[in-house]
């Protein structure tokens, strides 16, 4: 207890959080178009949390910060901004010093920043580029989007595989040119194929007169260059590799990814599917109002629709409502409990079937499993319920009525809530975008349905 | 568009879930009892697919399985099993297996493995352990749960600040054993305190009488070994980090963090998110029905509990519906587009909290755009509904009703789900695990006493 209680205290003075100090004076500086200060204050900051700066200020604060900040706008910034706030940023930059950003970065960034701009931005981006780049870039971008081929960086550190240590390191030694970042020097065969990576660890530890082949990782795995970003994330966090080269479909190296990049995507895809579930596209705190206006209302819409075909079963029972009260206030009870278990059982399948742990090997012990759960959680409500209608209005009845619902629609929402989304994921529909509907349209209705037909058969 | 089906079509032969026909195999030789044919059905699998195995066959097969793969279960396959299977596993291995299993892992593995077990399961495997190693465990047991002194290696490599580059190779060349994994060299002062990295990339491309000092990168940050994990990752994924050196508090190094244990950090605080968020605490495919109705009972208690308090307002005008039964048919729709314009609004705060998009800098701003959007959204569904309602039951005045019912709800949805979280957050609890049944609460409540008041007033 006394450890939680000193980690909790150690996130409120969250260290990580852009202070309100900072915010508060670059806003300051420039109000007061005090551009020298405005340098001394972001020049400790690191790129990533200048870009949540700019994401976090007003629209119009934004632009006076960048028009101050002028030609020594930092590339690196540009690559840490949200997909909205950058295409303002491109906007508002003037061309010089969009061009001086844009050429300072590495090609998979550039990439990585030009896919979500319009044609005349990627156009201005493109021309800003020296001709190398240029073609690295509009090579790139051939590959779909959502690719290994748009992630992986082109640069790689290459050695033929009969190489000894010794000769890597001095190859290493004289290269002209080594990427920022490497962690493996890969092996390839004279068709320049892939065929094994030694670590940099490894490499310096060994006997310069070792075999490369003879010390390479068993952990090596290549990606197809069409592959889906989504699955390499996910490899690359099931069997924690570091990088992994890309190949082309003759099987010869063009590029390799690495952990950092999958971590990102990794990071997208979790909130990719948390937006889904809850209904919202894609979202940003930076949006304005029309922006997300637009995002939450084609849900809301989708909602509108299952509400309003719940509402048509109750008006099926609308004499009996009007004999009995009591069922008006009693009735959201049932369908809510319902839709809170499909939601719950709804949640648990989408993930699964994002993490890989709901396959065809066990889907039917879940099913089995669902079910059960919602009656057994049905049967404990349905006690309870079954009380609360006695004691609130004295109808032993009324009691029985509403604990019938309860299990029936408990059951119904555990199978909906597993059933939905595998049958959605099996027609190649994002479960974690459409069952959230689906499961609650069935819960509502089968909730009215069983209570007031229930009802209008024992109780009238 | 075309670009999408091609991945779509990828996605569904999908490389990375288990395929079914392995698990069909293992299982008919598990049946048989036919341990060589089941050592060679699972030789060429990955350690984290084994697991993955473990986990989707049924708990009778699991058992047989562990039975029949005897002394040979590899410590690894311990290391990527669920928390609840673990458990089961370490239970069923023999003694000898379980000792045989631990002696393979790296210390900070096995801390992984013993935090979540039983007290007499710690005891089985620590005493399976080498007297250094224990010491290690134990050592590491000593710093609080999800701290970075548990996420930690100890195995470091540091070398004298004043070091050149071909002096730093040479130690490193000799050097007896070295950890598995380690991408930087740590500079270290005479009291032990790191003071910078350089990577092995820029080592070994390096002149040998390069001064390390003048090559250390500048993403170096150290982290407090009672720092909680959570932090951890989200600053590795911030600034895209490597690894980072772990401190005591005299700021000396005490081990090294990588970015394979931040992604699975950072991969489970997702997780955590989205279950909270629909109210499931922790969850496995291989639960158990006890195991999950336990689960789910906590919420679904919440959500009655705030049902009631809905139903305690439909039944204040339980004269007024008996006047106008229409009331009841609707007055549904209006709490369910309320419920889902706060679940909208929440799950966005509850992300940009989660990510620090949502600092003491922009709240305001964010508050007022969700009061702002609520209104429009309201205002839109106000004229559908209103239509609705005309159409419907033929009654203008009942329009009204609904229409300004929506409109109070939906910007009283907006409200409630960003200012909940984040007064939540305030007061330290995980606005995740408990804003869903306040916001709920909160639109159930104003859409039954907006929707029912204002027909109580205008139509009878």
């Amino acid at each position: 207890m006394t450890e939680n209680t000193a980690i909790e205290e150690e996130r409120d003075d969250d260290a990580y959080v852009l202070d309100k100090g900072t915010v508060a004076a670059v806003l300051e500086a420039v109000e007061q178009r005090d551009s020298k200060r405005l340098a001394e204050l972001t020049e400790p900051l690191h790129p990533a949390d200048i870009a949540d700066l700019l994401e976090q200020i007003s629209e119009a604060d934004r632009h006076e910060l960048i028009r101050l900040y002028g030609r020594e706008f930092d590339g690196d910034v540009l690559a840490e901004l949200d997909e909205g706030v950058r295409e303002d940023v491109v906007e508002t930059l003037s061309p010089e010093a969009l061009a001086g950003a844009v050429r300072e970065l590495e090609s998979d960034d550039v990439v990585d920043i030009i896919e979500d701009l319009d044609e005349p931005q990627q156009e201005a981006i493109l021309d800003a580029l020296e001709d190398a780049d240029r073609v690295a870039v509009e090579q790139a971008l051939t590959y779909p989007e959502f690719s290994a081929g748009r992630l992986m960086q082109r640069e790689t550190v290459t050695v033929p595989e009969h190489w000894t240590v010794g000769e890597a390191i001095d190859f290493l030694r004289s290269a002209e040119e080594l990427p920022e970042q490497f962690y493996h020097v890969i092996l390839v065969n004279p068709r320049h194929e892939p065929v094994g990576y030694v670590t940099l660890g490894r490499l310096l530890s060994s006997r310069r007169d070792t075999k490369l082949k003879d010390i390479t990782e068993d952990s090596f795995r290549t990606f197809q260059v069409n592959e889906d970003e989504a699955d390499v994330a996910y490899a690359f966090n099931q069997y924690h590799l570091i990088s992994a080269p890309v190949v082309d479909e003759q099987g010869r190296l063009v590029g390799v990814i690495t952990i950092d990049d999958a971590m990102n995507v990794l990071d997208e895809e979790h909130e990719e599917d948390i937006l889904r579930l809850a209904g919202v596209g894609e979202s940003s705190m930076s949006d304005n109002v029309l922006e997300t206006t637009r995002q939450r209302f084609p849900w809301l819409a989708v909602n509108l629709v299952t509400a309003i075909i719940a509402s048509l079963v109750i008006a099926l029972f609308e004499d009996t409502i009007a004999r009995f009260v009591a069922l008006a206030v009693l009735m959201p009870i049932v369908a809510s409990m319902g839709g809170n278990a499909g939601t719950q059982s709804l949640t648990v399948a989408v993930r699964a079937i994002a993490t890989r742990d709901l396959t065809g090997s066990n889907v039917w012990r879940v099913i089995r499993r669902e079910a059960l759960v919602g009656l057994a959680n049905g049967l404990l409500f349905a006690v309870i319920m079954g009380a609360v209608g006695v004691i609130w209005f004295g109808s032993p009845a009324l009691g029985l009525v509403i604990a019938a619902a309860m299990v029936i629609n408990l059951v119904v929402a555990g199978l909906a809530g597993i059933l939905i989304p595998v049958v959605l994921e099996k027609l190649g529909i994002d479960p974690a975008l459409a069952s959230g509907a689906f499961v609650t349209t069935v819960t509502d209705v089968v909730g009215f349905f069983a209570f007031l037909g229930l009802a209008a058969i024992f109780l009238l």
